[in-house]
């Protein structure tokens, strides 16, 4: 109570009005845009009043910038609230604000980060807290004092991962992050679970070793005593449950089912603003974009010592993957790492026993961790994370908000395809090249040897975009000299004769499958050319085609991976986007649901080994 | 502790023996496959034999039985102990259980619906509390007695879904269902979050509104009181939480680190065993497959009331299935429904208006929801769940569960594409076709009418498999009669001349663009075929050759969806396989990253409008 006492009656009247501008602001760009969560503002104008103009130390000229406090907005429907109090904070013009929603604007219906202030993308909802996790270890990374703010809305509360988020913030001690829970009571669609229980909330929170107040999130006074409070904490995360009002301050609306993002009309809005009080002059919009020129890229660095592989060696790529990584942190300190409780079997463990303050456990917990890994690419750090490719695939909402993020986060699934083995399809990821080319601006590795999954690996390391290596459990030959290099887009032509008749394409285990077919069909006379396709996205049309225009336009494409979305359909598609259709090909994928047996047995009963190749040649090079 | 006192110590030294037996079945079968995760079985062997012997009451003939106790390994790795436990209740031979993991055996890795008395597939971790919550308002449903328990390991309890599931099943009070948490302390790579913290366990399942005991897992008297105690509870779920010990028994694994998924070898079998006392005799295995042959199957129903919509009104298909699952409802009473609090963006919300006792408002939490609809599946509900597609994303892993638990759930999601408009690109699905095409013996649906969006959400009622339906926001032109068929695969030649130049593929609002393009080159002299591709998965591809080939290969595909997985790269590859190249063709799908706007101009700006068919026709078509 001694905080609140410090507080002046003048401050207070300040954040007040800041607060009752906000929601204007809110109801105004929302009505003017036709569309809009007007009603999400309004139960939190106090709170995002008292986190942007009294707790929060920033520069309004770069608020993007290492150096301030953050504010990650989770609830990203709010996002007109969040562009109200980036305006009034000097950020840009409100003029510009209420550009809401419009095609011309950056001001998007969610937050996205061409809104300067803005580090990731908010919307698809129950991320924002392990986004602000990793906004805060990227702090603490950097011996930064900035501190991290997250605002929740209580409908996301029942989204798994934002209690993954709370466990994780709490075993890291995050004591530079604050949670703000805006309990409005009312979803959607009708009442939440819990609506007014803010006692489960808190022992929610407090199970996972946060500090928590209660509070009427509209009680100025209240808030911002709980935000002192909340920066005097050590050793633990803090969270603020406030009770709130959806539609607080317009009476019509107020504590009202019915109204979740529905904008008020043009006549309710005059009504709603004569209930609030006066509104401040808003000048037109002069056009000027505003949106964000100073997105963070992966810093360049020197080159890694290279691979150290015997030639005729067996190494498994996803071994490779770690040895890569400890090599590239020498000449990187950017680099971070994080693997969901598999680190020995991706074998990141490699990084994390050289490098512990740079390796973070996730655990059990995926979605977290490509979110965490999303806010530290927002400050900087160059993330890798890690899990059996399948459960990636857990994550697949987050990586698709990582590239609405802009994110350059670096994504490694290991145990693909069916040549796992025993463990059975639970382990096995058939679907996970479909999964990661669907993702806008991605580009998807898939090394077959552990000198190119080391190169990969690098090439990863670089990419200003998100990046997708597909590891292997078998352990493969080396046949690639530690000098070679992996442009992207590209390939490699691996076996090549002037006669070749069918080209045939593989990456990973497949690729020896191919070599095995073509050492059988040699000694049959018959030619083929191999190709491994290290890069499955993006693909170079012309330089594929021309090899199979070699080959009398004769193609097999062969991957341990279900027929759709895979490698065989990147591969035709980039084909006929230049012009050039395969005169006869096929496509040899997994089909029907695998089982356990062993990694050969697997390759064999789905179609995929060296007989397999050898028959499919055959039936289209004779 | 009354309970306690009334087991017989015949009764407490019957289910050591028990528990003794898994613990040396689970070794032995592990060691004979050469992997799999013994210490993981040991730490459960007590609970296992008490959940099986003493509490579970089902019929060994038919363990899959509605009226049967359910269990589900939600620590999916532990299926030795699973097999054992199924064996010594007579599901099986013993012999068969020793043959874990080989290829001809259905005792996979992790465990499948192939292998009797097992629901739904296990082994990504923390969905098995889902499932059971399915399985359990099933029970509740039929008003059956049946009880269900979830054995879950403390790794998986990192994973957010598992407390999804704890709030879902504390919020419908499921007294049928009991939680037993297997607390071993030891992760995959190291110790877990909070070890042997059992409190903070506590805690949490507590706020989620459980009875929670906690105890000691290898106290067989406590075990079985626990066990007691939960039956008697009313009103609430219940959790038992277990303090075990990994490898308990075992004096040289047990509580080691490093033992994670590793067998015994052969001489370490023999020095365990020598500790755990005698062995009974095993006989080798006939060879004889046990694998299910009575997995469930949607029920047939009558025909449901035909749609009801008049030629040329306008109706968005996200609101006619709505109307579709009232409609199916009258005639099929296994019909329920599921939503992600967007009921009324789905309209999900006609039906449970209708029927409220068959409806489940699954709040923001989509793993959840899509698991829980896998046990309503696997007790033979005809469960139908929705959110926007791209909040399906959320769920992708446990969609691709579903599919290897050969469940026939049926998901719809509403919002596709940039044709969402201001919202902005969180909230647009634009992976969500590559993603479902993926997912094994999915078929995947897209409406482009409210006829034919009712039409295919009878034909997913009816499908015994994954079904994906696909609605979109934009009201759409009526365009088809009310009995008109839509069979799986299939399509519908929308326009259709014998001057065909080029045939132009869309779906959902693109149809209604080629339309508008077929209209516009129809003035300049040039006919188009225009085909509604209804059904994306499966394709027939010898029927859309023909149509093509009339067209002199020509083919224009157009699709609200990244090129990536799409309906372009299907149509390219059905095509291929039948042995028909397009002569030349142009993908028209979305590239780059959407944001806010009106649908027309989104349209128009990513290259989905009327105008950039044309001018694709124009160019492949002249």
């Amino acid at each position: 109570m001694a905080v609140t006492m410090q507080i002046s009656d003048s401050t207070i009247d300040a954040i007040k009005e800041k607060a009752r501008r906000l929601g204007i602001y809110s109801m105004m760009s929302t009505t003017a845009a036709g569309s809009g969560h007007p009603t999400s503002c309004l139960s939190c104008e106090q709170l995002m009043a008292g986190i942007f103009f009294y707790a929060m130390k920033f520069d309004p000229r770069h608020p993007n910038s290492p150096e301030g406090d953050r504010f990650v907005l989770s609830k990203g429907h709010a996002a007109p609230i969040l562009y109200a109090a980036l305006a009034e904070a000097g950020v840009f013009p409100l003029s510009r604000m209420m550009t809401l929603r419009q095609f011309s604007s950056e001001m998007e219906g969610h937050p996205t980060p061409r809104v300067p202030g803005v580090d990731a993308a908010t919307g698809s909802l129950g991320q924002g807290l392990s986004v602000g996790a990793g906004l805060a270890i990227g702090a603490k990374l950097d011996s930064s004092p900035t501190r991290v703010y997250v605002l929740l809305g209580d409908g996301e509360l029942a989204e798994g991962q934002v209690w993954e988020a709370a466990e994780f913030a709490g075993h890291y001690k995050l004591d530079n992050l604050t949670a703000i829970a805006d309990i409005n009571r009312l979803g959607q669609s009708e009442p939440t679970m819990y609506q007014y229980d803010l006692e489960v909330y808190r022992r929610k929170f407090e199970s996972e070793g946060f500090d928590v107040q209660v509070i009427d999130g509209h009680d100025v006074p209240a808030v911002l005593a709980a935000l002192d409070h909340a920066k005097s904490v050590k050793g633990r995360p803090q969270a603020i449950v406030a009770r709130t009002i959806k539609g607080y301050g317009v009476s019509f609306v107020a504590g009202k089912e019915g109204w979740h993002g529905k904008p008020l009309s043009k006549d309710q809005l005059a009504t709603a603003l004569a209930e609030v009080g006066p509104v401040p002059p808003i000048p037109p919009d002069p056009g000027k974009s505003y949106a964000r020129t100073d997105l963070p890229k992966p810093p360049d660095f020197p080159a890694p010592a290279p691979p150290d592989y015997k030639p005729g060696a067996s190494v498994a790529t996803r071994e490779a993957y770690g040895n890569a990584l400890k090599r590239l942190a020498v000449v990187n300190p950017y680099i971070v790492a994080m693997s969901g409780d598999v680190k020995n079997s991706t074998f990141s463990e490699i990084f994390g026993e050289a490098y512990p303050d740079r390796f973070f456990e996730a655990y059990i917990a995926e979605q977290n961790m490509v979110s965490v890994g999303v806010g530290l690419g927002a400050r900087g750090r160059v993330p890798f994370v890690d899990t059996f490719a399948c459960f990636l695939s857990r994550a697949f909402d987050q990586v698709r908000m990582a590239a609405i993020s802009r994110s350059f986060i670096k994504l490694c699934g290991s145990h693909c395809g069916v040549s796992i083995g025993q463990d059975g399809p639970s382990q096995m990821a058939l679907e996970d090249i479909a999964m990661f080319r669907a993702v806008n601006g991605s580009i998807v590795l898939y090394p077959s040897d552990a000198v190119s999954a080391e190169r990969l690996t690098e090439v990863a390391a670089r990419a200003d975009c998100i990046s997708y290596i597909r590891t292997s459990r078998p352990k493969t030959p080396i046949i690639y000299s530690t000098d070679e290099k992996f442009p992207i887009p590209g390939f490699k032509v691996v076996r090549r004769s002037d006669n070749d008749r069918v080209t045939v394409i593989g990456a990973g285990v497949t690729l020896f499958e191919a070599l095995k077919a073509a050492d059988q069909l040699k000694g049959q006379g018959i030619a083929i050319r191999v190709i491994d396709l290290y890069c499955v996205k993006p693909l170079d049309g012309k330089a594929l085609a021309a090899e199979i225009k070699a080959t009398g336009g004769r193609l097999v494409t062969v991957e341990d991976h279900y027929e759709e979305g895979g490698l065989g359909e990147a591969v035709v598609t980039a084909l006929l986007d230049v012009g050039v259709a395969p005169s006869k090909s096929k496509r040899l994928a997994v089909h029907g649901m695998p089982h356990s047996g062993t990694p050969d047995e697997l390759l064999d009963a789905f179609g995929l080994s060296a007989p397999h190749i050898v028959d499919a040649v055959k039936e289209i090079g004779s």
